[in-house]
């Protein structure tokens, strides 16, 4: 092979919003795969919030990416060379193959995705990570009941906006909170959420006494800060929160106390954090609804793909924080229908 | 009858710890009992941290105490003249008969209490709320397991030191966090906590690595703040933070905002709160059982009995926030061997 394989890695340690110095752009050949490997070509990737986490140093629930280190990133390849017995030329697939054009694989960790079954960026959406975290969340975690009124932020984002539908399908109520006026109408005319509440107009905690007035039972967090504390005001007795992420945090360095945890007393409720690769055993269960549902068109996919290649992920990955996106966000490293070479 | 009735009321919401202005002393003459009444002499009154979210206005589990009305309290009263089938003259009772010397009550809500089974200061006690609280909230809320790691702060307090002797009892490691060398002293070498972490000597956080290396299982909050705070950055995979209390952030009028909260994420815990009248139909069991063990000489009950009459309940219950008290912190009303009248 003759190939060159573009990569981004991690420089420094960013505070606050990764900036262009933080980041390392870097090009290497292509190896040949070994006995047993596999060598794929990245297509997508996957833009994560949990990345920001990633790249900070200390303890969390997995070890932070190395200074020089590839990026780490979901992403969907194609196989453009094999070693490896349950792998052949050409099979799709998805793992966490970083922010790289190309990855040499042994084959763990990865699984084979089908682009007649689904468009391929929807496997690093709604049947990828993002639709197990929505899925296991809110099923799992929040231990979701039928006539429930059920609060989603980051509604119009990758996980909030199929948590929400999900939510809808099991027979709840759904009001999503979102940035603006075009993502409050797409869940709600789009997605069918009963309500959605804009938090850059006006007082949450308003929206939810006009959306929720019989209070919140469970509310599934992807943004942290003030707008969970305004939802921990409406908590109704019994409820779930569940800590899915903090994005209006995570470029903080001190990130905003929680003034309002004491409403989990008056209300009995409880707040919970999960992490969804404790799922995983799971995933071909939640994979088979969320794939029935999308088949039947109960459940809409959105992703936003953002093309340019792997040079455009840092400022791609900024989108998120910046509450561009709509859908699941992705960048596109090279054209899935053109083999590489 | 020719008795008077002295009574504390709740004369206006106080801002931060309660003064003597807010309060009012009042005297009405003691009523004869109606058809289906008993009129019950105080003996006993509970001092509560709970009072003072009972003193502010604002949605909470129970309705405020309003102004003009006599402060809700828990005692242990004996009955004095009946019209109730239940109930006989020289009955011993527990009830919310309230800061005063007398009361009339229908029976809804009280139960009677035998003093030849237990000192009447431990039906406020480990026989009392404060029991059912720890018993509850560790083992229902808890979830605990044996072998598991505990922490309790307010370790020397009524229901921090029943707590840890509970969970001693089944089989757990317990970190007792508390004020002062004695407090600290007094949980290790009376009640058998495996260590104390004297948080005005030093860093919390530094405490809980040494006594709890490997990280803490449950944690059974009394104080809140920066104490809360600082166990949430050591919890253990799938820990549980049971919110009982916050005694550090009562009298604050704007509370210390929690930090740590994603740790929640990290760990892929939880956090919860309870209010322990919602186990009201299960005290039976719980009495059963902190019954035998104080019986058997396993649990043991420390009872602060302040004298003073009902004039010091002011006082009296600011000791609660100052941390003045060990055990259960209680105010004698009258001398319970000599009857009224």
């Amino acid at each position: 092979m003759e190939l060159t394989n573009h990569q981004i890695r991690l420089a420094a340690r960013p505070e606050g919003l990764p900036k262009p110095s933080d980041w390392e752009h870097t090009s290497e050949p292509v190896p040949d795969p070994g006995d047993g490997e596999l060598v794929a070509q990245v297509l997508l990737v996957s833009l994560d919030p949990a990345m920001r986490g990633w790249m900070n140093e200390g303890r969390s629930y997995i070890p932070p990416v190395g200074i020089g280190e590839v990026m780490r990133a979901g992403a969907v390849a194609r196989v453009i060379a094999s070693k490896h017995p349950g792998f052949a030329e050409g099979d799709h697939v998805f793992g966490l193959f970083g922010a790289q054009e190309y990855a040499v694989s042994n084959g763990s960790g990865i699984q084979k995705v089908d682009p007649a079954q689904a468009p391929l960026p929807t496997y690093l959406g709604a049947l990828g990570m993002t639709g197990m975290t929505a899925y296991f969340g809110l099923l799992d975690v929040g231990e979701l009941e039928e006539g429930e009124t059920v609060v989603v932020s980051g509604a119009a984002g990758a996980v909030g906006s199929v948590v929400g539908q999900i939510a809808k399908l099991k027979g709840c109520r759904v009001v999503g909170i979102a940035g603006g006026e075009e993502k409050c109408r797409w869940v709600v005319e789009e997605l069918g959420f009963d309500g959605a509440i804009d938090y850059k107009a006006g007082d949450v905690a308003r929206g939810l006494r006009e959306h929720a007035p019989d209070g919140v039972d469970v509310y599934f967090d992807n943004v942290g800060g003030e707008i969970l504390d305004a939802v921990l005001t409406r908590l109704s007795r019994g409820a779930r929160v569940v800590i899915c992420g903090a994005i209006s945090q995570y470029n903080e360095s001190a990130p905003r106390g929680l003034s309002n945890y004491l409403s989990l007393l008056v209300s009995r409720a409880r707040m919970e954090g999960f992490v969804v690769f404790d799922f995983q055993k799971r995933y071909p269960e939640a994979a088979a609804e969320l794939g029935g549902w999308i088949a039947e068109g109960k459940l809409k996919t959105r992703e936003d793909v953002v093309s340019g290649g792997i040079e455009a992920f840092p400022d791609t990955l900024l989108k998120l924080f910046w509450g561009e996106n709509v859908g699941k966000l992705v960048l596109e490293v090279a054209d899935g229908s053109t083999p590489a070479g």
